[in-house]
């Protein structure tokens, strides 16, 4: 930003660059957006900002942001005996759950919070001690919940990129003596797709995804 | 948004939603950005937003948003004598003026702060009731500005689009028996264009705005 725009005006457009995705341009579209908001409306903005953290629990068994939970208590979810509590899928973020429960998921979840990288060898600790480790207490979490939960099939549902796909393969090569059965979500033609245009890793995903007609 | 996740979480992605561009998936990913960021640094912005309008003055000349001018007082734009003053830009937006200053611009500014359709025929009535016109003090303090201050020229500069064409064409007629010269930025070719790929519109305008070697 040049000098041209006031303190307030800069300093809130530097703050905003901060989210994902947006660069100085978008944050000045938005704090002129909001500077032509009525100060009701920023003074509600602010404090839904201001009490986010507050306002909201973790669930302690799958790691989901929730409206604020008693000591012990778990999420909805997690405490839903009509979902089958022996499955459970394991994906990176938060919003990458929301989707598979509309497509109709009824069994629970648990969030890792980042991926794995498995560049270092197969040591548990080269796991939690990398940058792009899975946080060590949520490792501890799921270790722990898959020793003393009967679960039956942990789908591991991290996004289909290298990186996903080096982080499940370790974790399958990590959990292989637990004797759980573990599953990737499978590979292939996204609906709508156009032959012509799919690249060779889709295809190729396709063909060893391929089902019996 | 489903009700997947919680209250804070909903409340704070629908208030998000109406800055201009976000959508609920755009939204969902700023809120869990902030979810993860230091308490003091919600706070800052939170308060970044809530004094936002207070802290910013609005320029009673050319109504630019600037730090908090004292009563009467104008810009540092407006201010200053060694920039062209009878020479003014008229622009839509704000953030339309900061890349003309950039460029080298030395006149003033006016900031219309919308557009104006000529819809409704040349009746200045018209122009202050249409949805779309120029807010009426705005277009007040146009016509004060222009009646009481020497002015040379009067260069709209409001964007290469139909409305924006139609405005000018507008403002142009409305101002023609004031003797003042009112003039468009140029049209023609963005430089770094590829002509093959240049549509009809901008290549008649190259042709109309052609100038000699």
């Amino acid at each position: 930003m040049s000098t041209w725009f006031p303190h307030a005006i800069k300093d809130l457009v530097e703050a905003l660059t901060a989210f994902p995705d947006v660069g100085p341009k978008t944050a000045a579209k938005y704090v002129f957006f909001l500077k032509h908001r009525p100060q009701a409306e920023l003074d509600s903005l602010a404090n839904l900002i201001k009490t986010l953290r507050d306002s909201t629990s973790m669930c302690p068994r799958c790691f989901r942001t929730v409206d604020k939970l008693k000591h012990g208590e778990m999420c909805n979810i997690c405490a839903d005996p009509k979902r089958d509590q022996q499955t459970i899928v394991l994906v990176e973020r938060e919003l990458d759950a929301e989707p598979l429960d509309r497509a109709g998921y009824t069994g629970v979840y648990f969030i890792t919070g980042s991926l794995l990288y498995a560049q270092k060898g197969l040591q548990k600790a080269s796991i939690a001690s990398s940058k792009h480790s899975i946080p060590f207490q949520r490792l501890t979490a799921l270790g722990k919940r898959l020793r003393t939960e009967p679960v039956r099939e942990l789908i591991i549902a991290f996004n289909p990129t290298p990186q996903g796909d080096a982080s499940a393969a370790y974790l399958a090569a990590a959990l292989a003596r637990t004797g759980i059965k573990i599953t990737r979500l499978g590979r292939g033609l996204p609906t709508g797709a156009d032959l012509r245009y799919a690249d060779t890793e889709t295809l190729q995903g396709a063909f060893r995804g391929r089902t019996k007609l």
